[in-house]
């Protein structure tokens, strides 16, 4: 369920905020004391049980890693049952297992799903590494290993949180729910499965994602929008074989010259999107937002720097950031047609084609843009070439609203651990697997990334900063209490 | 030297049909009639002769061929220096030589500059020809080879034609000089040096080439007319890197969207170029001409049909043939960026590329529509990105105006031997070499092409017809008589 458009992210802050300065008097009580205390004199057993789980080659997307992925998704449930509860390793049909744990259910009491990853994406080259990939190896502040950012460090630090309090309480401070996947890396592609066989049982009020990073060094943050996306391949035909462009070079209709011209047409030279009705479900931005997003510290010209231009064509009255978290866009990924080597053939192709996507936000149905897409490749097509409009990929876009009590215990939990507040960032890419859980549970998503930037994760020499490491499992710890509270004030 | 556009490609033909009545009468005298007899009498040499051209496996693009290269141009020469010349082997820096012969130099003789080709394509898998390339064999009415049709047979015909007026006459009916190039199939790379080179003695009233196809069988063509062409690619560069669509997306140009934006633009919906000025050269087509195009015998319905096509995007107001052989077109030949394998990847690509042609009419120079195209380009290009243009190949049109005596001599020469009145015709591509003629030469060109469409050039089972063979060995002997006749009464 996507936020209906009259709801404002940011409506119903402020009274949040004098809710939880009333309660916040109580927060700091015995129990949560305790917890910490837990998780500061258990640092180094910490560290060894993320060395541990790092150790583990589960790279999903190599057979040869098959037994690994099956001894990680063990790990992962051994760990689960430290913490008195049934865990169980739920086969997919065709890749890697689902490890799934809930706590007995306690009404009254707020239900968090946590999800994460316990699968890695292969390590290449190791000669590229400074250390090997499957051989964690502290340098610094930081323990390098495949995984150690994505995701096995982050979602250890919710394992480690949730045992922390039944080491103290010999129970749980909310219902919890764990999803730990192994095909992450691989596409989720048994996930979407898993949760409409598992949907009752996996009723819940907020899911719980560190699979990502912090704003900057030091700079935590809490992102709550991720965009959708509706990704396609655009075939063109033309004549029934390559023609010499000479000899009929207009007398028939390059397919190749007709996909510019469609392609070229569906953004406008001032960089909107020109399909009829591609905005009308677009939840406009509003001006508390556009303020906050304002105010985060990001230079549109160092920004370019980096990526070594100087302008961007874009959708006109959008700084860069709110083009890239909350406004749609459309681009071609892929393109291709005729004569791509040296020097020159005069080739009239028979056809060609694109990979073409929309990155969509709140409230745009990728299935509606699909329509919409269709009806206007009927009206711009050229006549003399057929087109074929194939789905690859869709997934709707996430928010979750600013006055969500989730978020307000998150920003609490992630201030007291960083000692920083977090920024309220969205993405502009997609977790296909966040859509399909906001969609199929209707439940608010907290995407709390504790990886940096500079992680290196999907390249050589992956690392993760303990100090994060740490940082993050307190969050953690302190999460589930202000979620218990803040839930309960924000019910009276 | 491409015709003045005042210059009307019709005007004047009634003119010189009058004046050619009157000259017709004293044309079937004895020499020609001795000539055509000697031709006649000599057929099956005429066909031994060239079975053993066609044997020397002379392909250009093969180094392993470069001595059989070699042999066919010894051959070549053997042959001309049989008809009273003193041919030289021309050698190209670093490819194949050309073969140059002139006959002494008469004044108030026409001169005709007879260019042709002794090389070959490649004859690729041998399994696929049902006799060997390279050992000519006739089935039916048609020679197999490599080479029969192009350009080996063709050439011969002229060769044969001006051997036979010197056997009768021990002399030659106009002043010759002859261009056999070894390097036409592989672009003809020395030929323009040669040209520059030997330009003083290259100094002539008419050029023959035979090198192309009939209108279709029993239907001669003189083609009068060649398109030009300016080829280019043009690459588009965007951000340092290839970006993850997602966070990207919206930030900066995405250089694929880009270039279909560019290149989509620069043919209008109505398929019209939009290039400011690019029709301000193109000499319109006169309505004269125009209404012989209309009476060729030509069904765009069923021409489409054979390419698999209902309709095409065409420049409004002209006919097929039209837009193919008199008008100018834009064609995207090659396209390519970001992901072209199998299903989605989401990427913005740091480039994109694509080849572009245009083919021209007279009176269009490549320079000036290119830098049409840079003027264009400055326009049109989105903000953050960069683009270059390269030049691959340009070539300007080539009309020869229907009102040249040269044409109506090889309409009654074809027509003599042919035993039907040509078509006129002119062709959608371009062959640079013609076009190099005309510019340094500035002399009227006559294509006469004896070939048939269906002659598999650069495919297996190559073939050439023989009753087209010796037809235009015939219709070469008549050409040189009409043309010192014909050149004498336009005189006067």
């Amino acid at each position: 369920m996507v936020t209906p458009p009259e709801r404002n992210y940011i409506n119903g802050f402020a009274t949040i905020q004098r809710k939880t300065l009333e309660v916040r008097e109580s927060v700091m009580e015995s129990v949560i004391e305790q917890v910490t205390e837990f998780l500061h004199s258990n640092r180094t057993n910490a560290e060894q049980t993320l060395a541990e789980f790092l150790a583990i080659p589960s790279v999903s997307a190599d057979p040869k890693h098959r037994a690994d992925v099956r001894r990680a998704a063990e790990w992962v449930a051994q760990f689960l049952s430290q913490m008195g509860l049934r865990p169980e390793i739920v086969p997919s049909e065709i890749g890697h297992p689902v490890v799934y744990a809930e706590t007995p259910h306690r009404e009254g009491v707020p239900t968090v799903l946590i999800y994460g990853h316990y699968d890695v994406q292969p390590a290449e080259d190791p000669t590229l590494w400074e250390s090997p990939p499957f051989q964690p190896t502290v340098r610094g502040d930081a323990i390098y290993a495949r995984g150690a950012s994505d995701d096995k460090g982050q979602v250890l630090t919710h394992l480690l949180s949730v045992r922390a309090w039944y080491e103290v309480t010999k129970s749980w401070p909310v219902n919890f729910k764990f999803i730990i996947e192994g095909e992450e890396e691989v596409g989720s592609s048994a996930l979407e499965d898993f949760v409409d066989k598992y949907r009752d049982r996996l009723t819940c009020d907020c899911i719980v994602v560190s699979d990502g990073n912090q704003f900057g060094p030091g700079q935590p943050a809490i992102t709550y929008g991720l965009r959708g996306i509706a990704y396609f391949e655009l075939r063109l035909t033309g004549p029934n074989r390559d023609l010499h462009s000479g000899s009929f070079g207009g007398t028939v209709t390059n397919p190749a010259t007709a996909l510019t011209m469609i392609l070229g047409r569906i953004m406008g030279q001032d960089g909107r999107i020109t399909i009829p009705g591609f905005y009308d479900d677009v939840v406009p931005l509003g001006d508390e937002e556009r303020r906050r997003l304002r105010e985060l510290p990001f230079e549109e010209r160092a920004f370019w720097a980096t990526l070594g231009v100087e302008s961007a064509l874009g959708e006109p009255g959008y700084t860069v950031l709110e083009r890239r978290w909350a406004r749609p866009t459309f681009e071609v990924c892929g393109l291709w047609g005729g004569y791509q080597g040296e020097g020159a053939k005069t080739v009239i192709p028979a056809e060609a084609g694109a990979k073409i996507s929309f990155r969509l936000v709140p409230h745009q149905a990728p299935e509606r843009v699909r329509q919409q897409l269709l009806a206007y490749l009927a009206q711009i097509c050229p006549p003399g070439v057929r087109y074929e409009l194939v789905d690859l990929h869709a997934s709707p876009a996430v928010v979750t609203p600013l006055d969500s009590p989730y978020i307000k215990a998150a920003e609490m939990a992630v201030k007291a651990a960083f000692s920083a507040p977090p920024v309220f960032t969205r993405e502009g890419g997609s977790i296909p697997i966040v859509g399909l859980f906001q969609e199929r549970l209707g439940a608010d998503i907290l995407l709390l990334g504790w990886g940096q930037d500079d992680d290196n994760t999907h390249a050589p020499n992956e690392k993760f900063s303990l100090t994060d490491f740490h940082r993050g499992t307190l969050a953690s710890a302190y999460l589930w209490d202000f979620i218990r509270k803040v839930a309960k004030s924000h019910e009276t």
